[in-house]
């Protein structure tokens, strides 16, 4: 049979709360949507709600601006509160430009604003921060739906970021466990027996990417339940998809 | 019900040639898998036998490289004529570093290469080239198709691309034809009513990587369907997925 992959979107999540047992929320939320986990799912998370679940929402009343923040939001017509956040989130300043702030966060990540967001947050002065440990929030989630359901799962933990020389935003991986987030294929022969020389898939966006179709952006659904495709096992995380500066050509 | 969408692969599409009626390839194809083609389908063909139909393929026994070619190919150890063939597909060069070559192609895509590719073709000695013109290469299958099948879908023309920051290529959509590639979420409120202000999704390029999942490199499968993401309809191009030099922060 040919290859066949589906994706659930998981409808009737609570709103998450700090300390909530958010493996439980999406077990009872797959149950709901009669969809189940099974063996070699691979269930993709928003980091919102897992930021929610891990208590990373700061309100913004809460901050002081250093002096540099204060004439960064100035130059760039942002809150001052807002990017002294984003700069204890960062670890360098990549790039200013036209009210954008893109940086590379602690982990790694070059994205804007250090991943802090304003959006899908209960409060108008609230924001999100990406989890202080993406990988080990997708562990904990990996290892408790196994202790509950009995089931060996893959799961990422996605985010919305933009991209150089394109337009618009996709998901991608931010925190991965329980599977390999890099096909390899250089070696192996194309079946012209071609050998592929630089051809290396960075599946685990790929499965963020098609976790975003049936998640949206207004509609509440904060997971996705990929199944039918077989992750390949492994200790992977989401720091092997990150390009170190040495490696990186446009920066 | 919850928001459900399914991937096929299609196996058994043979070997394209130059002046092959793709899309009824495609057609057979998917009724030999037993999935058939509906409508709001979206359907991702791979470059490479988009280009094999078109007859982009070229044999590098046939170019003479150019001066500037061969100077280029010596610095960064490649073959003089498959440089000159990655020059003539570019508009401008971005990067030349560690023996990568990066270019805007005349598409405006960013990419290594500017698309051109040794793999998945028959012949040591050849080469792929994108399509002139992959928009129109979608909206040709995605008409062939409505006359043979009389089905409203969608064609997404998709090629593997590395990115900036990030280790390992996704697929892209390079080409578009009958729905918007990008949804707008500008101005929308999310479930707590705030309004959100920079999100745009590349929906195009999800569906990409997500018909990635079931293609892979080295498997035969470079046609897949997607079924269930209704795509907004309308006059879509790859084009709007491209970053002009002037909105682009990293050129």
């Amino acid at each position: 049979m040919s290859p066949r992959i589906c994706i659930y979107g998981l409808e009737g999540i609570p709103e998450v709360k700090p300390g909530d047992d958010l493996p439980k929320l999406i077990i009872e939320a797959a149950e709901k949507n009669g969809v189940g986990i099974m063996d070699d799912d691979v269930i993709v998370v928003s980091q919102k709600i897992v930021s929610k679940a891990e208590n990373r929402i700061i309100r913004l009343g809460e901050i002081t601006p250093s002096d540099f923040a204060i004439n960064l939001a100035e130059a760039e017509e942002k809150d001052p509160r807002l990017v002294e956040i984003i700069l204890r989130e960062a670890k360098r300043i990549v790039r200013v430009k036209d009210g954008h702030i893109i940086t590379e966060t602690r982990h790694g990540f070059v994205c804007a604003n250090s991943g802090v967001d304003k959006s899908n947050i209960p409060g108008d002065d609230t924001v999100s921060l990406l989890p202080v440990d993406p990988d080990e929030s997708a562990r904990r989630i990996r290892e408790r739906i196994r202790e509950i359901k009995g089931v060996d799962i893959a799961v990422i933990v996605s985010d919305t970021f933009g991209r150089a020389w394109r337009i618009g935003q996709v998901n991608f991986a931010v925190g991965v466990a329980g599977m390999i987030p890099i096909v390899d294929y250089r070696g192996l022969n194309d079946p012209y027996g071609y050998t592929l020389k630089v051809t290396t898939i960075a599946i685990a966006d790929e499965l963020a990417a098609a976790a975003e179709l049936v998640m949206g952006k207004i509609s509440k659904i904060p997971v996705a339940i990929i199944r039918g495709f077989k992750p390949i096992r492994g200790e992977g995380s989401a720091k092997e998809l990150v390009r170190s500066i040495e490696k990186d050509l446009f920066r």
